[in-house]
């Protein structure tokens, strides 16, 4: 687990007319160290581990792209496909195993997309074999209920997808390639890559515990309103409005999460902190 | 507008020992011509429409394919895309214009992603110039707000992809490819590629006006219980049971809806047409 610097327009090329309109972010008033977050191995492989539709680009017979919709299922962060030879997707793969598997995360209603994590896997498909084989067949048939049916017709093929490259971006500014060993040894974060019941609940019923944690550990002591912008097993990232100007904010939980549901107990835990920090 | 053939299994290889499991739906108890549904140009046109994130697939400067997720606007049928030369795929249309976009309907919590819709467009990237260039940005502007700041940094381009295949699937059974003028001259459903709510709302709330219709006019006047599986301009695709087993069956409006919230108005007068001929 690493800790990603937060976003920075300066890797852009930002005409100046273009960064006199951006407002400068508050910086905190009160430092502390920078709580956990998940890696970038982490994030990647928890978004491959959560999806069940992923985007496949392909080689045409022509070396042209193909970019097709494919359900896909998780195996030890190695996507298990199964398309069909009478889908032009399925030709490909069958005449050239270079491919590519884009994911993203959950897109809430009225989001922007830009802003929301996904992760591009590239690498070679091979066809699996023996105890590998029933384990890919075994995934996909629980990601996939439908294969029941369709994964027995002869004109489908199993694929695995070799992981030769990792691209994850978290949204605007978070970004960070990973390396193939990294994101296999990578543990998915068990509340998923994007946790939108939790992340809308907290801002819809607990705004005060939220301005509580931007006060406390967030570094803004003068904060007058907090929203969460995204959750995982290791805390919060907060928006933060103070008189200083708006700013983004890291806090951490006493303890990782260790199960899908175990975002309410870390956060009651960072919200009884918080209160008696400035009590 | 075509109308497109039902699902048949017949186009997949599918083993004898499969097929004896595979129960053969029911057929029409009444027959009558085939109600209009949307041309696989419609159906195309719509996803594209109504999307805003889409999967590129580009090549690397290896000759590999990258899939990755892009937001996008909708220029007359010809998807407007910014993308950051820091990003590979930025690099990579830079050097190599070949392109492919994919886009899927909102697949609603719970559904088989496998059968919905999803579209593959597949050309090459220009940039715009004059007058095209002055529409792509004001379409993407308004696609996506967030452009309004990324979109002016240098390192940003604007492309248009010119659509030079187009291949449809709709779901088990349902798909073609379409013709790029076909794609450009078809008209965008206004109710929406996959009207989660009204399809929701009506299973929810009408399931006695679905077997109505079911009854009535979709060719089962035997018919116990029917749902909606898909909503467009012109009418309904029901799932029927029957004494004699299961059937999809498809119901017409009397016209057309011509507007996002025009299948209200359509289903209202399908239910009282359905309900006049049963009485």
């Amino acid at each position: 687990m690493s800790v990603i610097p937060p976003a920075t327009p300066s890797a852009h090329a930002v005409p100046d007319s273009v960064l006199a309109e951006l407002p400068a972010p508050a910086a905190p008033l009160v430092e502390a160290p920078a709580p956990p977050r998940r890696s970038a191995a982490e994030e990647a492989r928890t978004l491959v581990a959560d999806a069940k539709l992923g985007a496949l680009a392909s080689i045409t017979a022509d070396g042209d792209p193909w970019a097709s919709m494919v359900t896909f299922a998780d195996l030890d962060g190695e996507p298990v496909l199964c398309v069909s030879r009478l889908a032009l997707h399925g030709r490909n793969l069958d005449a050239d195993q270079r491919a590519s598997l884009a994911v993203t995360a959950e897109v809430p209603p009225g989001a922007d997309p830009s802003d929301h994590g996904r992760v591009t896997l590239a690498g070679h498909v091979v066809r699996p074999q023996g105890a590998e084989r029933e384990r890919a067949e075994a995934a996909y048939a629980e990601a996939i209920p439908s294969a029941g049916v369709f994964a027995r017709f002869d004109d489908f093929t199993f694929w695995v997808l070799r992981v030769e490259r990792v691209r994850w971006v978290g949204g605007f500014g978070r970004m960070a390639s990973v390396t193939p060993p990294a994101y296999r040894e990578a543990e998915p974060d068990p509340v998923g890559s994007f946790p939108a019941f939790a992340v809308s609940h907290l801002n819809e019923d607990h705004a005060d515990a939220l301005l509580a944690m931007a006060r406390a550990v967030g570094g803004h002591p003068d904060a007058t309103a907090a929203s969460c912008l995204r959750a995982d097993r290791y805390g919060l990232d907060l928006h933060v409005h103070t008189p200083r100007g708006e700013a983004e904010a890291r806090v951490g939980f006493a303890a990782p999460a260790r199960e899908r549901d175990g975002l309410r107990a870390a956060t009651v835990e960072l919200t009884r902190r918080s209160r008696a920090l400035l009590a």
